[in-house]
C-alpha cells in the first residue's frame, strides 16, 4: 500500500509509492523513446490496459474494444490505491496515512500521436469534457479533497509513454502549492475585496505587453513573475473557483485557447517537452470563494532548475514580455 | 539590470536575468560534456575568470596566479548584480525591485575533477571554511537578507561547467521555501516549546531505520517524507540557527559527514548528478531563534519530477527506510 507522508516542518505531503518503481520504463536516466513492444494506448491494444473507466464511442462500440475517440483507464502503475481507508496516524512527531486515491489516464486519441498539438479543436473539446466528467464522478467520493489534472508531454517533462495522454490524481489532501495559492488569494481578497486573478486579467488586458492572445472567454498571458522561460497561463475572464463548473461556451473557447497556445509554443520552441496543470479549487470549499481556476503551461527548456527544486527560488533568463511578444507575433 | 519580481498570489520571488541567457553552454537541451576550450576553473587559467574575491594560497602566491588550493570568483554570468540600489517599486498590482545581489563561485580544487567526492577530508574542510568566510564577509552588506549556498554536480543537476564548484547567491529577499521552513519551525516551537529539528534528531536516533550514519556532531538521515529517491539530510546535533556560527570541531565533523555521504551516494547510485543546499537562517533574524541549520542533498535520478515543479506535490518510488539501509550498509 502506498503511503502519504507529511514533512513535519513545511507540511508538504509526499506519496511514497514503491509500485511506481516497477514501471517498465522506470530507471535512472531512462530513455523512453527506446521503449519496445506495442503501445498500450493505441486502438486495437485495449486489452493491455486495465479495464476502461469510461470512453467516448461515437459509433456505440463495446467497452475495451476499438471504436473509441477518447478513453479513460486506471493507471497501470498507480501512485495511489482506490480501495481502503485513510487510517490517518502518527509515528512520533510524524504524520502519515494510507496512499488512498485515484490515478487515471486520459488517452486523448486512438492514433499514436506524440504531440497533443495535432488534435483538432473538437478533439481538444472532448479532452476537456473528459476531465470534467471524471471530476464530477470522483467528487462524489467524500474521501477526496483535491483532484489534480495534468499533462506531461515528452520524456524530459516526465512522460513515460509517448502516445499523447493526460493524467488525473484524486487526493485525500490538498497539495501545498494549491494551499499557497488559496492563502494568497484570500489575503488579497480580505484587503481589496476583489479577486486577485480578476485584477491580473484586468491589468494584463490594459497593459497588453504580456498578452499572448485572447478570445471572448479566456486570456492567455506570460505571467509577470514566471519560474520558467515561456511559462504561459490561460485565465478565464469570468470569475469561477471550479474548472468543472465552466459553461459549454467556456469549454469551446478554452479548447481553442489551449490548442492555439500549444501550437504557438510548438512553433516557437520546436516542439518542446512541457507540463500543463489545471489549477482548480479544492473540492469541499464553498463555491463562491475567492479562488479563480486557470491553466498553467510550463515548457521544460533548460536544466537550470537544478537547485530551484530545493529552494523554491527560480532564475529565469527570459522576460515574460519577450516570450509573450515572440508567441503573439507568430503566424499560425 | 536583472529584476526580482514577486508572484502576486503566492509571494514567490523570481530572478529575471537576461544576462544568464548569454552563457556559452546555455541552450535548450544543451550537453555540457561537449563544451570546448580550456576549463576556466583549472589552475593556470586564472585570467579567464573575473578577478578573484579570495583564495587559499598556502605558499603565499599572488592573486589570480597559480598556487591556490581553493578560489572564490564572481560568477561570470551573474544572476544578480552587486552594484546599485534595490529601488523597490510597484507596477499596478505587481511588485518588483532591481536584481541586486552577489553571485559567486567557489572553485573547490585547482585540479580538473568532475566529482567533489574525490577530495580529501582536509579539502572538504576548506570548502566549508570558504562558505563561512564568504557569508561572514557578505553579511556586513545590509542590503542582503539571505545567503544561499548550493552545489550542482552533473549537467542533469544544472551544472554548466564540469570542474567541481559550489555557488553562493546573496539575496535582498528570503526565498519562499526558507520562509516556509521558518514558519513551520515557529508553529511547532509555539506549540511544544522545542525545536522541531532537535526533535527529529532525537526520534531518528531512537528509531534508527532512517539513519545513514552519525558522528559526535552530525546525524545523516533519509528524511521521513523525502521528495526524491535517496534524498539525504545532514543535521547538526547541536541546535543552532546559523551555519556560519558552527565551531571548528563541527566543521571538521561536517566535512567528514558530507564527504562520506557523497561517497555513499556515488557508490550506491553510480556517481549520480545531485544538488546540495545549505539551509541556514536569514541574516537579520535573532540568533536564538527556533530554526536549526542543516544540509539537504538531492540526487537527481529520475525525470519523474515533471509536474512536481508546478504542484509542490511529489511522488517518490523509494522509501527512505530502504534508501537509508542501502546507504548505511555500503562498505566504504
Amino acid at each position: 500500500m502506498p503511503q502519504l507522508r507529511k514533512d513535519p516542518v513545511v507540511g508538504r505531503w509526499v506519496i511514497i509509492s514503491t509500485e511506481r518503481g516497477k514501471r517498465p520504463n522506470h530507471s535512472p536516466k531512462r530513455n523512453d523513446s527506446t521503449r519496445s513492444g506495442p503501445c498500450p494506448f493505441c486502438e486495437g491494444n485495449e486489452q493491455t490496459t486495465p479495464p476502461e473507466i469510461s470512453a467516448y464511442r461515437p459509433g456505440g462500440s463495446k467497452p475495451n474494444m476499438p471504436g473509441w475517440t477518447l478513453r479513460v483507464v486506471p493507471n497501470k502503475f498507480p501512485a495511489l490505491m482506490i480501495e481502503g481507508d485513510l487510517d490517518r496516524r502518527g509515528e512520533g512527531l510524524y504524520d502519515l496515512m494510507n496512499g488512498l486515491g485515484a490515478h487515471e489516464v486520459i488517452i486523448e486519441t486512438p492514433k499514436h500521436e506524440a504531440n497533443i498539438g495535432v488534435l483538432s479543436e473538437k478533439e481538444f473539446e472532448d479532452v476537456l469534457w473528459a476531465y470534467r466528467d471524471r471530476i464530477l464522478d470522483l467528487r462524489k467520493d467524500k474521501r477526496f479533497r483535491y483532484i489534480l489534472i495534468f499533462k506531461n508531454q515528452g520524456a524530459e517533462a516526465g512522460a513515460t509513454l509517448e502516445h499523447t495522454h493526460s493524467q488525473l490524481i484524486a487526493l485525500p489532501i490538498v497539495p501545498s502549492n494549491v494551499i499557497e495559492e488559496l492563502k494568497g488569494a484570500a489575503v488579497y481578497y480580505k484587503y481589496k475585496e476583489r479577486c486577485i486573478y480578476c485584477d491580473i486579467v484586468r491589468q494584463e488586458i490594459e497593459e497588453r505587453q504580456r498578452v499572448v492572445s485572447e478570445n471572448d472567454h479566456f486570456l492567455v498571458i506570460c505571467p509577470f513573475a514566471p519560474r520558467f522561460p515561456f511559462e504561459t497561463w490561460i485565465l478565464p475572464k469570468q470569475h469561477s473557483p471550479f474548472f468543472e463548473h465552466a459553461s459549454k461556451q467556456e469549454y469551446v473557447h478554452l479548447a481553442r485557447s489551449l490548442r492555439e497556445t500549444l501550437m504557438r509554443l510548438n512553433r516557437a520552441l520546436n516542439d518542446p517537452p512541457f507540463n500543463y496543470i489545471i489549477h482548480s479549487n479544492p473540492l469541499e470549499e464553498a463555491a463562491n470563494g475567492h479562488y479563480h481556476w486557470h491553466v498553467e503551461i510550463m515548457p521544460k527548456l533548460t536544466q537550470v532548475a537544478g537547485f530551484e527544486w530545493g529552494t523554491g527560488f527560480y532564475i529565469n533568463p527570459v522576460t515574460p514580455e519577450d516570450s509573450a511578444q515572440a508567441l503573439r507575433e507568430l503566424a499560425l
